[in-house]
């Protein structure tokens, strides 16, 4: 299996950053290949914008992005950080998106992932396409952390406020991409757990991915 | 009334930006304040990173953002592209999301002027704070657009689809922060809708931002 781990924390050091650390070993050693696009240290540009397509533009004076995504795919002039992202989604089998939820969301950097990689022209064609994508028969998963447990997903906070926040990421992204979206895997409050509840956390998510990684897409 | 635009499309002649030049206009006209923050011509900086944090971190080794968010703010060194931002938004009494919603979410730099603007010190304390927020009794807007018809919210979509977009939005952040949180304005697919459409989603939205501005706030 070829997986793919898009990860979005600034610090290395976090929990988050340990999630990912043991997603690579645990998978490497199973014998599968592991693939990391850490935006961080790749500084990624996060904004879709104008210096996407330094080309001429479908009408010079008026910048549709979605059309000229669609144009420099089509023309092979796909910005290289943006081209080399597309190719590491087309190669694998699993793609797991790794970040802290701040805001109910992505942090800026991975939803720019999302909107620079996830072109017209590579990741979808005429609209959105669900189970018709050309990226279907990848299986997808969210892997995330969440703050503090006075914050939103805490002691004050439900599942249900959970749902809706990924929602957005595993609805609205991946499922219209036509992925096969699998349960997401939920450390909440990592920084205010004890070490112990930290290490259970590792070992649950190991034995997911490979129970994932033993599982055939549908 | 002292109105915030936020605005966030790359293309100053989209619709998107027609809504953002209408509502300038009317809300002048009726002799309110409006102050836009145009973040793709402000260049703004979308990803929350360590280079927001340039002195002594309070553990050197480990970057934890929301602790250095705090930091910065007691110590008076908040970035000075973040702190006018800031300032914009203490200041104001409605505060406008001007944006187009890509992937079910806001473009990835409006999610950075969020993540990096509504920083713990400023924006929230112990926790989130809900009707308790340093930011209560001002209200917040949604104004956005979606794409074309064929997509998620256009036929084969449901206004369910919208509500659960927009709702790490409208809940996750603005209603955490404290703000009354007004009905978005929506106009779907105004890229296929006709020039008649257009303008009726225009005249229709100014006159919701006349009500909004003759209406006390709770």
């Amino acid at each position: 299996m070829n997986v793919l781990i898009v990860f979005a924390h600034p610090e290395l050091c976090s929990f988050n950053g340990a999630l990912k650390v043991r997603a690579v070993d645990v998978l490497k050693q199973a014998g599968h290949e592991v693939v990391v696009s850490d935006l961080y240290r790749l500084g990624w540009k996060a904004a879709l914008d104008a210096d996407d397509f330094p080309g001429a533009w479908t009408d010079p004076d008026f910048l549709d992005v979605s059309a000229e995504q669609e144009r420099v795919s089509a023309a092979h002039e796909t910005p290289p950080d943006v081209l080399a992202e597309q190719e590491k989604v087309a190669r694998c089998d699993l793609m797991i998106l790794q970040f802290p939820l701040w805001w109910s969301g992505m942090p800026a950097i991975l939803k720019g992932w999302v909107d620079r990689t996830m072109a017209r022209g590579f990741a979808y064609a005429e609209g959105r396409a669900y189970d018709s994508g050309p990226l279907r028969g990848r299986r997808a998963l969210v892997c995330t952390t969440t703050g503090t447990p006075s914050g939103l997903y805490g002691s004050h906070g439900t599942d249900d406020d959970l749902d809706r926040a990924l929602w957005p990421i595993q609805h609205g992204i991946l499922g219209c991409l036509g992925f096969e979206v699998l349960p997401p895997f939920v450390a909440r409050a990592p920084g205010e757990a004890s070490a112990k509840q930290r290490e259970e956390y590792l070992t649950e998510y190991a034995e997911r991915l490979l129970a994932e990684a033993d599982t055939e897409p549908r």
